[in-house]
């Protein structure tokens, strides 16, 4: 599975301190630190604090770039910043995020096929907003995988995202999403592939790493492609190893934890 | 779901001395610590050293219900032992187990209707053995449902179970036993009951728990309604409480773990 870290996020104090401060040394420490603890890509997000924020996305995917080859997740609602970017990055490019918008699409998937990069697709729009079950996610899906054929796209390219919401303010979401993720299978063979922002579901909760990681052992089970997650959470990482190790996608041996956890 | 405590066996050097030596104080405290931490149900199973079968079955019961009025599910490969024991046990009964084999079902079936009990079944018989994959167990899960309902059970009695291998050595067969889980319960309307033996799973594997309780995790996402497992393993209960969290049939709150755990 695509693990992608997701603790380069302006969103954290120290990372919006680190920004502030054009201080690559955090950033360093903390790109570093989520590769040794098996992340496959990392995230990058300035958060909404910003006030620069293409001189800071593209500092902060710099900074990045300076430790590691590893393909990078450009993290912004703004296809504009996205756009900017792109041309500067010379690992490989995980677009994060369009949605289902024809604004967004229009723009995003010719990009992505241009820099021959995998992109996330929100299924949400705004007239949908985020859908309410899993027939509105996959009728948002089927719009984003034709719009992503039309575009020429390697549909292996493409990461659905069905938007997880917190268990604790909407708990029947979380059947929907888990069903999203086996529905979105059917769209087209060779399939989308598929991806959630995990923390959202246990936002707000008091167990958050234990919701965290039952969540996405089930979404496994669906047939999960990646997640962006906390690499540094070892329990979670754990689970998602032996996940896979069910799903018959790791190999058994009675170290298979330390010899997964080394990748 | 129904947690049934696998931990009253004849397998565990405790409960083979306990039975040998008529000791019922190990057999109470083992039966209680069992129900204080959320089972339902107590399996009963003399193990296979025993030499006086039916008597040993009926001291085991005796002492285990003379500390609960819970189900007991009678865990014996010979019909006969069930059907001895039967009439003796005043608790609610589920019987565990039989298969696929006429011999065995026409036994069964008619003492689980006559003491309006529950029936764990096995899709296996002697032909097939156990099943190499999804297939084979729907096949036999069939012909137990059309003999269930011939023998006029109520199906939401019968817990078929797709029996759970070991990891570590038919790896490949841990999706086949989840994707049977989610078949089964096409097999009526209404549908069957699914039951596993959760430890098989990571019999001879190192991190036994670990594996445990990503297998059920994964299960209960397939819809399972019931298994035989250790509910004194705290971080099992605890993933199994998530898991139904998870699929909206435990209510959120920030203390939702104990609350569940208080059951």
């Amino acid at each position: 599975m695509l693990i992608i870290g997701e603790l380069i996020n302006g969103m954290y104090t120290q990372i919006q301190e680190a920004i502030s401060k054009k201080d690559k040394k955090i950033i360093h420490k903390v790109a570093k630190s989520q590769l040794e603890n098996g992340a496959d890509a990392l995230d990058v997000n300035i958060g909404p604090a910003s006030l620069n924020q293409i001189d800071d996305m593209k500092w902060l995917i710099e900074a990045v770039c300076e430790v590691t080859d590893k393909p990078i997740s450009i993290d912004s609602p703004k296809p504009k910043i996205i756009e900017e970017v792109l041309p500067l990055v010379k690992n490989k490019i995980i677009i994060n995020s369009t949605d289902a918008q024809d604004e967004k699409l229009d723009i995003l998937l010719p990009l992505a096929k241009k820099y021959n990069a995998r992109i996330i697709a929100l299924t949400m729009d705004k007239k949908q907003g985020v859908p309410r079950d899993r027939y509105v996610r996959s009728e948002l899906a089927a719009k984003i995988v034709s719009k992503a054929l039309e575009a020429g796209l390697n549909i292996e390219d493409l990461y659905l995202d069905p938007i997880v919401l917190p268990v604790n303010v909407v708990q029947p979401q979380a059947i929907e999403v888990l069903e999203s993720i086996k529905e979105f299978k059917l769209l087209s063979d060779p399939p989308p592939k598929t991806v959630v922002g995990l923390s959202n579901v246990s936002q707000g909760s008091k167990l958050r790493s234990l919701i965290n990681r039952i969540f996405v052992v089930m979404a496994i089970s669906m047939g999960l492609d990646g997640a962006i997650l906390d690499p540094l959470d070892r329990d979670l990482m754990d689970a998602v190893i032996t996940a896979e190790l069910i799903m018959n996608k790791n190999i058994y041996c009675d170290s298979y934890l330390s010899a997964y956890r080394k990748k």
